[in-house]
Order: C-alpha cells, then sequence, then structure tokens
C-alpha cells in the first residue's frame, strides 16, 4: 500500500493509531523517490537517511506517549531556498551558499520540534528568479503530466510539485515572490498556498525580493493544505483557528475576474475553467463578474522587472559578492536589468504598488473571493523555451496571473479543477484580501469538497499508469 | 501669574481642581504670543481664537466631570508637518498642500479626542531637510537665548523649541529623521524625545524620509516629556505603563561614548558636558566608556545622502509633482544628490544600517542608556551660514550626534545640561534600545531630579530678563 496517497488528517491519524510507523511512512517515500526520481528529477539534495532517524525518533517519542504536533513524523520536501539544518543550500545556484544558510528560521524550527522527517530539498530556479522552473547548472525537473513531452515543471519551486508527485513527500514547502509556490502547484496538479506577505517569517530562506516573498506550501489537497497551514501555524507558536468548510455553496460569494486574467489565455485552459465556474454555479455557489481595480498599473511594474531585480541585486552584491558571473544566463538576463533603474524610480515604483493595492482592496466586500484560472496557459515544452525571447515571453505568460496576489498584498491558494486538451492540469486561482487565509481556505476548502480531490479530478498522471 | 511656567502634572492638577481654567491658559499663552512673537518668530500659522474655543470646551465638560484625558485643555503647539483640521499645512514651503493634509493621522486624532487647544502651527525647514532650522520662504525662528545674536533655532522643528521658550504653548510636536526635535529642543534649552521607529504612527505627518521619520515631542523638562509621553500613548488607545525613576542614581549604568560623538566637538560644550558626567558620577551613578558599534558605518552612509533625498524624491514626484523648482535652495541642494544614486545602492544602504543596527544592539547589554553631547557645538549665528559650503558644513556638523539614534533604529532624548562658554544651551543626550521608551524615560528623569530642571540649570533667557 502506497500510504503517500493517504491524506495528512489520516496518516497522522493512524500513526497515532499504531497503524504505521513514521519509520513505514519515510521508508515508503524513499521507495517511490527511488523508483520515480531518475525520470522525474526533483531533487538537488536527497535526505533519506537522515529523514529515516528523524522517523525513527518521532516514532520512539509517540510511543512514549509525547504528541509534538500535527505533523509529527510526516516527511516534507523542503525547496532548497530554506536553511536546513545539516542540509547544503544551493538555492539552485553553481556553490553552496554556506553555513550560514544552514541555521533554520522560525518557520522551519518549527518544523523542527515537530520532529518533521526533511526527504531532501527540492530543486528550484537559481534564487528562484523565473516561473518556468529552469535550472542550467542542476537541470530541470519533468512535468509528472506527458512525461515523455518534458513539459515545464513550473517555477520556481521547480521540484516542490514534482516530489509530491513521485510520491516522496507527503507535504512541500515553497516559496511564491510572484507565484512561485501557485505556478508548479498547478501545472503539477496539487494544491499551492500562498501567504500575505508578512504572515510567516522569511528569515532563513533565501530572499528573492524582500518586499513580496512570501513562503508557502504545496500538498496534494486542499484539505492537506488546511492541515499543513495550521500546523506550521502552531509550529510558531499561534494558536490557529479551525478552518471549516460551510456544507453549502450557496453562501459564497465568487468574484469571477476575467478582465487581465484571461488576456492571452489557452482556449483549451479556459474551457476547463468555464466548466468548473458552470458547475459551481450550478451546486448553487454565486459566480458574478468582478473587477480587481489596481491589477493593470501593479502589472505594468511588474513587467518593467517590478522590485525583484533591484532588491536581489543588492542581496546579491551584499552577501555573495563574485556570484553574479556566475548566475543562469536566463536569471543573469533579469537581474542586470537593475543596473539601470535610479533609486527614485525603485522607490516610486513601491509606493505605486502600495496605492494599487489600497485600490483592489474593497472589492472583497462583495466578493469572499476573487477567482480565475492560476494558470492560463498549458505548460509548454522545454524543449521550446530554448531561445532567450521564447522563454522571457512563457515566463511572463506563465507568471501573469499569480504575479497580482504578490504585488497587490493578497493570498492565494490554486487547486486543480481538471485536465486540458493536451492532458495537462489545469489550477484554479482564490485570492482573498490581505491576512484573510482562514476565509480563503475554507472557501477553497467549500470548493474542493464539491468537485472533488486532485486524484479524483485529474486521475493519476501517466508516469504511475 | 505666567501659568506656562507650571509642569504639565500641576497644569492638570489645577485645571481639575478648579484653581484656573484651560481658557485661563490658552489666554497665557496667547498674551506670551503677542508679547514675543515678533521678535522670536516661532509660528507659520497662529491658532489662538481656535484654541480658545477648544479650551472653553474643555472647560465646559470638566465642569461636567467629563475627563477625556491627561492633555486635555493643555495649549501645544505643532511642527507645520502634521495634519490638523481646519489649519493649512505648509511643511515649511511656498505654498500649502491641499485639503489631504488636513485631515489628522491617528496621532493627533488622539489629541483632538482629548480636546488639546493647538495654539498653532510652528516653523519648519522646509519639508524637514535640515538641522539648521533656516527657511527661506518663511523666515527662521530666532534662537531664545543670546537674542540679538540672531542664533540658529536648530531643525527642522525650528519653531518648537521657540514656542516653548516664549511661553505660547506648554508642549510641542515635531518629527526627527535625523535630529530634528534633539537637535532644537537642545540649542533652545528644551527637553525632547525621539522614539523608536514605529512606535507611533506616521500617517497625517508630511514624509521626508518614512524608513526613518519619526513623531517626537519637545517639553521644558523630562517631567513634562514623560507626562506627554504617556499621554499621546494613551490617545493611540494603549495603557502606558507608569514610568517611575528610582531614588538612587547608583542603579543607573551610563556608558559614555566619545569616539565619534566628540569629534569635531567645541571646547566650550564638552567642558559642561565633563562637568555633567563627573557630577552625575559623584552622585552615584556608573559612568563607563562605552563604544557604539556601526556608528561610523551608518554615519558614512548619512554622510553619502543616506535614505531621505530618494525617498523624499519620490514623495515630491508622485504626490507634489511641479514642487521641485521651487524648493528653498539648501533643501533643492540635497534633494538633487537624490537623482544620481542607484535602486541597487539604495538598497544597499537600507541593508548595510539594517546590519550596523545589529551590531550596535549589544552595548545595551552593559549600558542602560549612551550618553554624548545632543550637538557638540555652539549652535551658530545665522549670518555665518548664508554661503551654501558654511551652510552644509554646519548642518552636518549639528546633525553628527543625533542622526545615529535615526540610522541605528534607536530612541533617545535631550535634556539641558547648562549653559557654554557663550551663553547658549548645551543637552545631554540619552539612547537607549530600540523600544526602551520606558527605561529611557526613567533614566532621564532621574538624571533631571539630580541634575536640576531645564530652568533651574538655564536660568531665564535673555529675551525674558
Amino acid at each position: 500500500m502506497d500510504l503517500t496517497r493517504l491524506s495528512l488528517e489520516q496518516l497522522s491519524g493512524g500513526l497515532r493509531r499504531g497503524e504505521w510507523s513514521a519509520a513505514d511512512l519515510a521508508r515508503c517515500c524513499a521507495d517511490n523517490h527511488q523508483r520515480h526520481e531518475p525520470v522525474l528529477q526533483a531533487y538537488k539534495t536527497w535526505n533519506g537517511e537522515g529523514a529515516a532517524v528523524t522517523a525513527g525518533l518521532a516514532d520512539q517519542l509517540l510511543a512514549r506517549g509525547v504528541d509534538l504536533g500535527p505533523l509529527m513524523g510526516l516527511p516534507v520536501s523542503v525547496k532548497d531556498l530554506y536553511a536546513v539544518r545539516g542540509l547544503p543550500t544551493f538555492a539552485g545556484s553553481v556553490e553552496a551558499l554556506g553555513a550560514a544558510w544552514e541555521q533554520p528560521g522560525p518557520l522551519m524550527a518549527g518544523l523542527e520540534r515537530q520532529l518533521v522527517p526533511v526527504m531532501g530539498k527540492t530543486h528550484t530556479v537559481e534564487f528562484a528568479f523565473g516561473g518556468i522552473g529552469v535550472n542550467a547548472h542542476w537541470g530541470t525537473p519533468r512535468n509528472p503530466w506527458k512525461v515523455a513531452e518534458h513539459r515545464i515543471p513550473g517555477g520556481s519551486s521547480s521540484g516542490a510539485g514534482v516530489s509530491l508527485a513521485q510520491g516522496s513527500a507527503v507535504l512541500a514547502l515553497g516559496t511564491d515572490t510572484a507565484g512561485s509556490v501557485r505556478i508548479p502547484a498547478s501545472v503539477t496538479g496539487q494544491a499551492g498556498l500562498k501567504l500575505t506577505h508578512g504572515r510567516w517569517p522569511q528569515e532563513g530562506i533565501v530572499p528573492l525580493s524582500p518586499s513580496l516573498d512570501t513562503p508557502g506550501i504545496l500538498a496534494r489537497s486542499v484539505e492537506d493544505l488546511v492541515f499543513g497551514f495550521r500546523a506550521i501555524e502552531q509550529g510558531l507558536g499561534r494558536a490557529p483557528a479551525p478552518i471549516i468548510a460551510p456544507e453549502a455553496l450557496s453562501g459564497l460569494r465568487l468574484g469571477r475576474v476575467d478582465a487581465f486574467f484571461l488576456d492571452g489565455a489557452d482556449p483549451a485552459v479556459v474551457a476547463v475553467y468555464d466548466r468548473a465556474m458552470t458547475q459551481l454555479a450550478a451546486l448553487g455557489a454565486s459566480v458574478r463578474g468582478a473587477e480587481l481595480p489596481g491589477c493593470n498599473d501593479a502589472y505594468d511594474i511588474f513587467r518593467q522587472g517590478g522590485l525583484a531585480a533591484p532588491e536581489f541585486c543588492a542581496f546579491l552584491k551584499a552577501e555573495l559578492p563574485g556570484r553574479m558571473d556566475r548566475l543562469d544566463p536566463v536569471v543573469r538576463l533579469r537581474v542586470e536589468g537593475a543596473a539601470s533603474l535610479s533609486s527614485v524610480d525603485y522607490l516610486l515604483r513601491v509606493r505605486a504598488l502600495r496605492e494599487a493595492a489600497q485600490r483592489a482592496l474593497p472589492v472583497f466586500r462583495t466578493a469572499d473571493v476573487l477567482v480565475t484560472p492560476t494558470v492560463a496557459v498549458t505548460p509548454p515544452r522545454l524543449d521550446a523555451l530554448q531561445d532567450p525571447e521564447a522563454y522571457r515571453h512563457a515566463n511572463m505568460l506563465v507568471l501573469r496571473n499569480t504575479s497580482i496576489a504578490n504585488l497587490l498584498g493578497l493570498c492565494a491558494v490554486t487547486l486543480p479543477i481538471g485536465l486540458d486538451a493536451q492532458g495537462l492540469p489545469v489550477g484554479l486561482q482564490l485570492m482573498a484580501a490581505p491576512w484573510a487565509e482562514e476565509r480563503l481556505l475554507a472557501a477553497a476548502l467549500l470548493i474542493e469538497s464539491h468537485l472533488g480531490k486532485p486524484a479524483d479530478v485529474l486521475g493519476a498522471p501517466d508516469f504511475l499508469q
């Protein structure tokens, strides 16, 4: 039995009832890893042995009645931007960043205290600077759907979604500056959560753009996202409120934003999205057209380079001098754009984004969440992106719909709603007001309970068939 | 009897006991204003009639037993950067900034709810961009000491200290980005408090450099500062802890930082400072030499222009386009420096300051507060600063010692400790760890209780003799 196909709730319950051990779980993840990693390539650093030791400790403590928290003994994968004790942090770059980046920040420390086995550190776009998922230094993980075609895994948390698909972890830590959790979740058929900026601390996570960086999680269902979200909140010393979806969809007000978010969309993606919307309306949800003020202005700033290029460039210069020349060409391309931006223009961008965020807020008076496709195009094949211009174009298309939540300070979720005409997963993005994670997750849970869990909605990817 | 020479504690007590009315107080302030304003020139906008109306309302409510807070009926002056209902905000510029800048922010709204009579809006350096106190558009207030010499009043809250000296207000609101509360307080013989960045909200106050801007207060003694501090905290909806100075000085650990802070100091100022230190040590305080790590690095950044020029420039461009060409030449000089700074270099400065602030913190393990002269030179005569180069040199000298608390994120107080050889007040600066205002004020209160209150330490300025 592949334990990794059970929900986190089931897994943690079974652990405590003695139906299986944390060691069983870690072993199951290791087996799946061994079987699928040669093709899928999710991990930069595998930590099977370390995870087994942690799992063994968790089992011993559970046997003595010591419960350290909901994620105790549940194997996770960690994007290689997080400092994890004893594992090098490459952040997708040519060389490990040094011992300072093996000191866990508060989020990771909270998981350590829950004795969470870390199966390994997953691939990332170098310094998380890109939405496609490619990495010239360490290779690009393979999208688990239509594996023969080597479609993009989504980025920058490029190994995170793949690690869940291959069954080598049951929860994946990622980061999201413009979509880097939601894009890989969406294109690999997982659920993903991008938090409000500032909700979870960024310390101990290699920064890309501190003004917009957020930690986040990927999971195999919204139900698991909720479980992971509450467990991490608890690890941070907070008392998380229960997140309970109401039974009926009739109380849910969905604001469907087509302007901007369907521009340039693939008709095959829109078809899946339309079908889901129709379905939700038929089940009683209120689906109304909505506009998101501030969205175009924010995206204009993003297209000009946003805040990331100068913020990342300052980090590199201050903390990793000499690295600039060794960057992946697709990353260097974007960083070099920073050089020309003046301090005043940078600050004008910061102001304009803050102002756009203010203008966006009133939309949440009439909608609980806004809905859009997470990624409005079919994940392209890797071989179509060799040309830098093609890469740049695809990168902007892929980031388009997710970037808005970061730029406007919103929190957001993605969940799978079907396969498009080419057999690739389509994600539904829900966006909620800043700090409204509980409301957002309750809405997503409600939708999942009506549309079905990812495994039911999508079936199994072909590499498992 | 000049009521304005009483402490805030005495004034508020007498009000509630019916010994005098708020109207009496406001009238007393107005009389002093009428007598001394022609020479001292503290105010951009006088609001005697409005203050009398507020005072009358306060009296009616107090007569009915309605007590709206500690500052109720106590007349204040407000730096002309704060939005105050019904009064234009010029921020020292040629033209009022418009109706948006008459909407009080949270701090001012808290004073409104306490029915605090606003006697008027005091002069400021244009957009607070300078430490000397000059203003080419509206004139420069006169230092109340040695009035015939027209020495600088200190800036940028140039009218704030003068308003207290002339007895037209009993508490003055200022702002402090690099010393703009402490410098005018020090050179006019008042006490002044610069808060930790973020402790009081900046909304409703015209920004200069949002990364370092802080509201602050000037008062005629540390005792009054404490009273004002707690009243404003209460106005912000907080429950302020009592601030009680211990009886004996023997528990107080003063870290005396001479390196950097005495560089370029006038011997006459150092003599007064040394005498105060000797006195405090003789009274039992522990006075030890200390170093403030990070201080030189932070000041280097400040000398290169710091963060203010680009941050202010972005504000001007976004909110007051067209104003650049109408700036006071000494301000324009500094703003134009912003144009050449790149976004990456700006962000490197932000990082370097944050890092310097981290390095500074451990000094507070062995010292409760650090001590330095507030301004290490005698306030120069205005006529010596006509040449731009002379202005620039004097401006940097005057800002030198105070700028460090802003750059390193500390809170700080100044209190008068004597007159220098030229008969001008010398201030003692105390700096404490971020968010340690209560400890800072308790230390300052203790020192004042041993060295004496400003009126006793300094005597009366010559314009009153």
